[in-house]
């Protein structure tokens, strides 16, 4: 069933009005009629199942019939921080990282980002939104994770309760353990928060900066993984040690 | 630095003939010159460091400079069978699934597949080899995974010695143990097969025909992962519960 996040109170029925997003996919692409069903999450995070009563060019109303709660989050809230990457690559890591169950997305520029967003900043920021609600509907979560353009020093400086830093370097020099101890470690609901470089590494000086302000090198395994895959192995490994037990 | 897959014995020298795909990237795209360095992967699976001694338009001669052994890949054998998938899907699933260490690609027509690449096989494959082939350099790796089409019956057939099956009905029901038993389970150099279904999911029937062959049910966590996601998250965990200790 189709899902959609109104982000609003829900009671016992629903009015989707004209020109909003949602009545524009549910009533025009799935083109809903009396009997449709779709499933609209509330900002108390209770998923409602709707039934449509009437449609028209201007309204769809929509009784509830079901209501239910669902656990489909990560227990721990995962900050990836990223690097923009080149072509279409940001939006499909935005989109299998929201199917991962990411919380939060922080790109940042690094010394060694060969991508420049300035101009087009709003604009990405804007497609990348609907990428990750699109995918957040489709994984069935419960919230859309935010997405974030900080500098260096914002980022640095953003909450968090355990941090750490792929590094290759680590998993070179056979790291193995950092990875599976923090994830472990870190107590749920708290922010877990993974940084990751761009194409081209982060640099020794930029490490450093991130130990100092608390971040941990871990090493992600013997193979070399590319800028976006190393956040989808690390979402994946949160999910295996927190959810799989 | 660049790697090649030689698939021959290596001694002291390497040389490279026009016409050839390792020349045509390391002498045309890289413009390889006098001094120019690159990896090269032998039969055996040693790592052989070249060095250009000379190049013109016919031939590349290289020195061995240093040779070493290097274990980056997974400790089991990881077939992953998947239905073919739509647009651009197919070929980043390949891709990553390469750089995460997967041994073989089957891709199987299910009930409820509904690409149908019929006549463009040929091209496909040689397509997809290319791909897993650049990957598998990209990864710094020491085998290119191999991509086979096969029909259900042959892919029910193939050699496993654990065999695992990615059901969300398993994952709605709470089934969270069954693959880190499995891939905890399987001996090291054995084959562990996994099968997903296509995007509308496996018929009750393919899932029983799978279990008659030997085939546990696994549940990947509460959310619903697309059907290139999935094994990407198998992957990850193959690796962290393999690797990372």
């Amino acid at each position: 069933m189709q899902r959609y996040f109104l982000n609003k109170p829900i009671i016992d029925t629903i009015k989707l009005k004209a020109g909003n997003d949602i009545f524009n996919h549910f009533g025009k692409v799935l083109r809903a009629k009396v009997g449709s069903k779709a499933e609209f999450v509330s900002d108390s995070l209770e998923i409602f199942v709707g039934e449509v009563v009437s449609v028209d060019s201007e309204t769809i109303n929509i009784n509830v019939i079901n209501q239910y709660h669902s656990d489909v989050e990560l227990p721990v809230q995962v900050t990836l921080v990223v690097s923009p990457l080149k072509n279409d690559r940001s939006d499909w890591f935005i989109q299998k990282a929201t199917e991962l169950g990411v919380n939060k997305i922080i790109f940042t520029s690094m010394k060694r980002t060969v991508v420049d967003w300035q101009k087009q900043q709003d604009k990405k920021l804007k497609r990348f939104k609907k990428i990750a609600q699109a995918a957040a509907e489709q994984a069935h979560r419960l919230i859309i994770p935010s997405i974030e353009f900080l500098t260096w020093q914002e980022m640095l400086l953003s909450p968090k309760h355990t941090g750490i830093v792929a590094w290759e370097e680590s998993a070179r020099d056979g790291e193995t353990s950092m990875l599976i101890k923090a994830v472990s470690e870190v107590p749920s609901d708290e922010i877990f928060m993974v940084v990751f470089g761009p194409e081209g590494g982060l640099t020794e000086t930029e490490v450093d900066k991130l130990q100092i302000h608390g971040f941990s090198l871990a090493g992600l395994g013997p193979r070399i993984l590319r800028a976006e895959t190393a956040p989808l192995y690390t979402m994946s490994a949160i999910s295996v040690l927190r959810e799989l037990r």
